[in-house]
């Protein structure tokens, strides 16, 4: 098994669950910053051009944070990373799709790349701020529904928490966006595990 | 159990899986066009401002395409709309995040909306057609990995097949996109579907 992925991208959240799951598993850095994601070799793994993308023995490319994520949980039972729960499952789904398509893509994406959505060069600052405002209300709206106690779910630790990490990390980490006071909490809680500390190292973050 | 949606929005997907389920359900509209989904009214109930979003018996509301097409699929699973294999779950969501986060929120929330990703009012066409793109490219990898016969996966109908009809319908009803010839036949496929032409006719939409 080996992941392509990008020191601090959203990958790193696999990242996370690959080290909570503790099986073997080989890295496979992809340089972003030089878009390697769109040069030939990288598109022959995945042409979606993005990470993460998970290689598997005998089975094709495996792509799309969520789609992973419950790969990885429901084939690995024993690291309780799947909350048994069928509600809470829709939960930690309902999470993770509202995490890498809302949260990431119409919040952070419009922050670190803004020439995506604006072509026009005097209105990225615009874009940075519509960006910075949809993370802020997809922050908020986790906040006011929050359902558990300590992680995401009542039932416990998930691949919610390692969704919901990834955002909170460009937050307090990159971008400066404040953080609702439980999702603060939260963030400190995952800092604190050995297995989000390990892939931080590995990927030379710091913690 | 109360369907939220716009009429002809990606809704229409979750509407189909209603209606090949067949229990009873109440559809209520919600005027996107008029910004309804912004109002105090609508955000009582789903304060992302988006639909579908699925009310349910003593729970709280239900958000996120795939998070409610996996509810509604397994909860019933003598409607066979959820696989049975573990790959082909892996695989369902897959298509379903790439069908949501990318060929829709990427590429037609481009052309139909492009004024929510460029502030200037002369970057609106260059938008526009970056979506085009982005869907032509989606589509484009939908078709080369595609890996099932009539339906998206191999084992035969499931809600990854009514994702890929609401952008499909998109492409040939509304925007002029060019389907390539497996998803063509697909969409053909899917308007034949009575649960289709069913939730179409409530939805004032031709088939």
């Amino acid at each position: 098994m080996k992941l392509y992925y990008g020191p601090g991208a959203c990958s790193m959240g696999i990242h996370v669950i690959l080290e909570e799951i503790g099986k073997p598993y080989a890295l496979e850095p992809v340089a972003l910053k030089d878009g390697a994601q769109h040069q030939p070799a990288y598109k022959a793994v995945n042409p979606k051009s993005k990470v993460p993308a998970l290689a598997r023995e005998g089975r094709p490319i495996l792509t799309e944070w969520p789609a992973i994520a419950f790969c990885l949980a429901t084939s690995s039972p024993e690291a309780g990373l799947w909350p048994k729960d069928p509600e809470e499952q829709v939960r930690a789904l309902e999470v993770m799709d509202y995490v890498a398509g809302t949260i990431h893509a119409q919040g952070f994406t419009r922050m670190f790349r803004p020439a995506n959505f604006a072509p026009g060069e005097a209105d990225l600052d615009k874009v940075k701020a519509q960006g910075r405002a949809n993370a802020e209300k997809g922050f908020a709206i986790i906040d006011q529904q929050w359902q558990g106690g300590d992680w995401v779910l009542p039932s416990g630790y998930s691949v919610a928490d390692a969704a919901l990490f990834f955002v909170e990390y460009w937050a307090a980490k990159r971008a400066g966006v404040p953080l609702p006071p439980r999702l603060a909490a939260h963030f400190e809680r995952m800092l604190a595990r050995p297995a989000v500390r390990r892939a931080l190292e590995q990927e030379g973050l710091s913690a």
